[in-house]
């Protein structure tokens, strides 16, 4: 159970079978460095370069594909005083005819005031010289080595994970990820300071930040897409263009888990779903679009676990 | 400012421009009986067909088109212990290669507690014998006649509301419509004891009610899509498909509003809305699916309003 | 068999249950005029309002819900020398990033020398200058009144058909609708000199012109959506959004085909759908899109009918 | 202008970087044996591993990053005298209600008649003894190394090309790839001796084959997306799920493509597009679907070339 003190030197672009960073135990805890999505650091260096530098990868000694890696998020602590957003809705989230409405996308800076836990506009316009935000940290791009053997930018996202850029990623939450090559090779960054639902101008608050994870593996169990779970619900996570599709990843990976780990059949846990799910829409803008399946812990009372 | 009692006697299986069943001033109050989804009663006598008989139309006085009619939501109440679901998953919600996994398509009767506000399932399998979910209504179905006389199914929404299943359509809602024939012609059923987000079992809990609205007229303010406010939000709603579509509709209706209302240009309301932004997915059944974008009064503070 | 000559006095926007506007037999042919998407006539005079005010309906003796009507498309007749298109690609088929480099949707004039049967710009640019399309008249929407007492916009298609804009919708085709009232109520409209696929500026080359077709009403059989044939192949068309319903409405419809016509089960028709099929993408502009999905009879030879 | 003769004795599942298999010239000329989407060679033997095990890389000396590589399609020649497909429609091209109404998929033996041109079920329904269909080989997935270091599975496609099933790419077709790494690392496989539009039931006639093909560098010539060219038109590929985006990658490409080669510009690329444009559904099945964006070289007959 030891605890890492991890500050890369070098970065990927891709998730991939790339030479491990740092091999840790089953169990460990990792307190990681991570530079922001173009590669700025906390000092405002740029070590690594867009999109979406990754931390790691990570060896867990003892995960084998086809186990599943449980990834505990604690801390993620702000590093730097600033983040960056773009400043106009992507062309992909309104209807085609209003996209010449907008000036060109550009970069704005924000203040992250660490210590309020807001963040501001550095320059508003007048009508938001008085608005800020909450500062809630979550973790844009994570996830591990996809099976075959590819690499895949970190743009996107799959069932490795990825760029999914789900505010529910934050403090807290148990990830779970599906293993497919020795060691997981897990990869974290690109961590944003607040996001709405669809990171729809393409960015949250761009930032770096200083990372705790701790790791887990679950020998032997095999799941199909990210899934997490926290102090009131479970959730699955798919990834895939159009949400429609996303949508039906995810919905389908909740049902395999209700019917795996619940001893429901597809009837009993349709009857759950169909009254309880909530969807989240986490975003509506990276080649893969990403959907959550969520169901709180409440909707579960009640439910006789055959299985257990 | 009177209120009306209304038991319907006719039933419209599409919103269009059908004579009035009641004509009522602005401002009025109406209690109003509506049957389920497949036309059955308070008393499980069946005077409406499917798909979701509306009970109405409501001519409001004073309404033209493009002004904009407000519904606010009052009470809903069960008039009826039971009410009906489908038992799996829609086929369109799970990856197509899990459709064949699930049985045929049935109707399954559910026992309404109204004293308890709990819903069971009548003849639940062993696993959910001890299971139940909380009576939360909302309203399936509702709007007004669409523009061009046009005449459209209650199974599917528009522009002018319609079968838009969002269970954030609740009590203590204000509702907006787009306004396209003189009187405006407002029409509502399919009231649901209970419903997932997307709908996804093709059903809420399916019931007759009684529902209590009240209605106000916004003269020359013409909007594009539904648009709801309660106590802690402002939302609109979007109905196309796929999703992603919706979504447009949805999130290009709250720029809108935001730059009409609240005195923003595209620029400052692309930051609110990039960091504040919340999408629900109503609906994933219907010909049009439906998805509502939100945004908290919350996150509005600190807005100098130019405008007012 | 009495051909009647048809001209309009009065244009309907929508596919509804309007009164007849000539009843005719099963069996008839009528020389109908139509005007153009506005509603300009060949005279240049404009009898009609947008969108595609439609000629009709006709009344077919004989035809009865669930039965199947098949129209005949006969000589499509330019009657005036000029037409119209929008002059740049719609926003919906560029991708989201390339809408802006578009200057705003304005009409463009053509020239239709009927004698020569080509089409130019009046106004070309000078890189145009030289530049002509041959004319290959199309129906751009027709179709006939819809279930459930619906009035449907003129902008749209559905089970019904409307507006599908595509191109195989031309001279010598046997088109099949799905029967849903009595007399079937036949419209037709919005033809186009010519018309690439997809209709991607949103518009062929829109003009007026004098349609030729003639009514067969197939006695019990019902489609569920429209069917043609021609000369060397069948085909269905689907409408929806996004592309991939269209698509899936249109093979579900040619499955079910071969199956009823040709004998076949759901084995051997994807044999051969798996190795013949071709899809048009018909239009992907207006709010339903539509795609076809064409057999050409060559690859049925050697078929074994059993129901014959 | 070499001619080499090239029998892989490694296969790849990935379009990445990995070691040449062989160096080339620009302008040779290389007869390449394919193993057939699971690995089975001509003689049955299986030295590849599923999915679309690929013959090379072919590192082409001069190809650089930003260049295009021109891939002429020659000779496709069947090697071996069976095929094999899938019996059934795919669960995603068929309405989710119908789905069930399939049987399980199963592989199914096709016999290749090598001197007739024919193939033919080996073991047919009743229904289809005298049926077979002619042999018009392609290839299924080809392409070359993606950006940023990435290895991408066979079973998908993007801007490199990959496995996107398109029936367009046969011989005589002049096939551009726009160029990410040194030497390009262009890579084939996967041949089909007859398939439909859509690839509907998830394979075309699945065999292995011997191709020859030659290269040629263009220097400083950047593209988007997979382009080709054959005695009777032109045509851009794009690659996407779903075919809505698969369509608006294609369409920009060949807008771009107009304006960079044709010296159009917006407007006037717009006039040709939208009169003159054909699509074709290449595979509406891979994870990524394919859309083809065709204009006949007719349809540019008259226009200025402003560039030339």
């Amino acid at each position: 159970m030891t605890t890492h003190r991890f500050s890369p030197t070098a970065f990927y672009n891709t998730l991939g079978s790339h030479p491990p960073a740092l091999r840790i135990a089953d169990g460990d805890t990792v307190i990681a460095e991570t530079v922001d999505a173009r590669g700025f650091d906390r000092h405002g260096n740029k070590p690594g370069e867009r999109p979406n530098p990754m931390t790691g990868p990570f060896f867990i000694e003892g995960a084998e594909p086809d186990d599943t890696l449980v990834v505990n998020i604690g801390a993620i602590r702000m590093t730097r005083p600033t983040g960056w957003t773009f400043q106009v809705l992507s062309p992909n989230v309104v209807d085609p005819g209003a996209v010449s409405r907008f000036p060109e996308r550009e970069k704005t800076e924000w203040i992250i005031d660490i210590a309020a836990n807001r963040a501001r506009l550095q320059s508003p316009p007048p009508s938001l010289k008085d608005w800020s935000v909450a500062v809630e940290p979550m973790i844009g791009c994570f996830g591990v080595a996809p099976d075959m053997g590819q690499a895949i930018s970190t743009a996107t996202s799959g069932r490795y994970g990825g760029n999914m850029d789900y505010r529910g990623f934050c403090t807290g939450v148990d990830v779970m990820f599906p293993v497919s090559v020795p060691g997981a090779l897990f990869y974290l960054g690109d961590v944003h300071a607040q996001q709405c639902d669809g990171e729809i101008v393409g960015t949250g608050i761009e930032t770096a930040a200083e990372v705790t994870f701790s790791v887990k593996v679950v020998k032997g169990k095999a799941i199909g897409w990210p899934r997490g779970r926290n102090a009131t619900e479970i959730f699955t996570v798919g990834n895939a263009r159009p949400l429609d599709q996303a949508l039906q990843h995810a919905t389908t990976e909740m049902l395999d888990w209700l019917i795996a780990d619940y001893g429901l059949d597809e009837v009993a846990a349709s009857h759950i779903m169909g009254q309880a799910v909530r969807y989240d829409i986490a975003n509506v803008f990276n080649p893969a679009y990403s959907v959550a399946c969520r169901i709180a812990l409440d909707a579960l009372k009640g439910v006789t676990r055959y299985a257990s």
